[in-house]
């Protein structure tokens, strides 16, 4: 268990979960991997809401959110700087099949790594990107939220193993710009920024709402929107969101340079201040 | 661990797995769901086949087939009857992330459940079948093989609750005809066979494979295609296969009555004779 610093199960010190989890047989569970700093969850409103939205969905009784609230507190608190993932699953399969009891009481996996300092030449100078050869399924009764059947993004990041390149574009199989195999995309166009419409698929991020909703405040017109390979030739900038990278500007694309733009700059900026200022909370 | 009789991990017996496994957070991985007769694994050889075939498209490093075998061997011994269900995982996840790592080592989940005895009415009479209001995605790279993303599966079960109603059939999100949620589905069309193309979406079972053996046996014209909606109408007869229940007929559709028929006889008769044969290997 090198890989995580500390683990929890149900609340209680542990680093095993039962054979049984249908987590384990079906991807049948929800997750979120969420910054700590300072001792405390950065967004944590917007990552309970999510899962609770996600668990709704997909009918998962999820344990009350004032004890996922404590308990992600305690697994926070005295981390200067850490990441936490917290896995909360359908429960044990009481019988064979992909039947949901009814009866099944969900588990909750909460693990704590440690997170090394924010990749300041990433945030400045911007991230490679390229674009991936897999296309997602699209199945709007799984699209935007966090579930675990990830395999895609899994295969999707197996393409490539250069790190000199930071993450890759995925296009759905109907041809739509989604996101990025662990972030979502944004483009700027005009005065504007756009980001992928996700009633389909891909996972409607919580730094994308973050930005969504600073862009408001700004004054900035943000859409979603139905996007194909042609609307980013022609946007101005790109950049790249998810909760713990913040926001990364895209320097390259397929080999095609981009320049870090002023709309970026200022949302990074604001990102940072409201992230100081309101972060633990709604961000 | 009630709905097991018996759990092994990585050739022990164990009922947990560590909670960095990649098929929890993930569904990083592969099943196979596997009839247990008289201390044998009925079809091994299809399902240990498929299993290979999975996990090289998932590059996930199995276990060799001869220690698999010999593990089933162990597993199955002294049950006269009993399902074996047996996840391969793509390992720990040793960092966090998607990225597979190149040393994981894949583990195995063997549970043996009981099983009741077969279904006689369900072979005789047929069963009842429904149509699925959710659609499957459309995903070549994860198609055909029994990856462990099955929410899909999992909601498409909670649609119904009545238990009249033995199955649901799924169409794709481009409107192909592709399975039941645990079952493979097969027409009568003038004195053929044909059951959909797995190319997109879909589990290829080991049944279904074994069905199709049966039919070019016997000289019956069987093929893969796209099939839709209005192709179910100029059909005669309907079936399910999957490697527990054999040959269902479909006795009724949607509540529009079927008649179990002379085809679906002709293969049910043979598939006993199959299995009663060579049915702890090839079938």
């Amino acid at each position: 268990m090198s890989a995580a610093l500390r683990s929890f199960v149900n609340g209680e010190e542990g680093d095993t979960v039962a054979a049984l989890d249908r987590a384990l047989h079906y991807g049948d569970g929800l997750f979120e991997t969420m910054a700590c700093l300072g001792g405390q969850v950065r967004l944590v409103d917007r990552h309970l809401a999510r899962l609770t939205a996600g668990a709704a969905r997909l009918g998962i009784a999820t344990p009350a959110e004032a004890a996922l609230r404590a308990e992600l507190r305690r697994a926070a608190s005295g981390h200067q700087r850490a990441v936490i993932k917290l896995i909360v699953t359908r429960g044990l399969a009481h019988s064979r099949g992909y039947a949901p009891s009814s009866s099944a009481m969900a588990n909750r996996i909460m693990l704590v790594y440690s997170w090394a300092q924010d990749d300041g030449r990433a945030i400045s100078e911007g991230v490679r990107v390229r674009t991936a050869a897999l296309r997602l399924g699209e199945n709007p009764a799984l699209a935007g939220i966090k579930h675990c059947n990830r395999l895609e993004q899994v295969l999707a990041r197996a393409e490539w193993s250069d790190p000199a390149i930071a993450e890759s574009l995925l296009y759905s199989s109907g041809g739509a710009l989604i996101s990025g195999t662990m972030s979502n995309v944004f483009l700027v166009r005009g005065s504007g920024l756009v980001t992928p419409r996700l009633d389909r698929c891909g996972v409607a991020g919580v730094m994308r709402a973050t930005v969504l909703a600073i862009a408001a405040d700004l004054g900035i017109v943000a859409s979603e929107e139905r996007l194909v390979a042609e609307d980013l030739e022609g946007s101005t900038e790109m950049f790249l969101t998810n909760a713990l990278i913040g926001i990364h500007p895209v320097r390259e694309l397929d080999a095609v340079p981009l320049a870090p733009g002023p709309l970026t700059r200022r949302l990074q900026e604001a990102l940072v201040a409201r992230l100081a200022d309101g972060g633990a909370h709604g961000g």
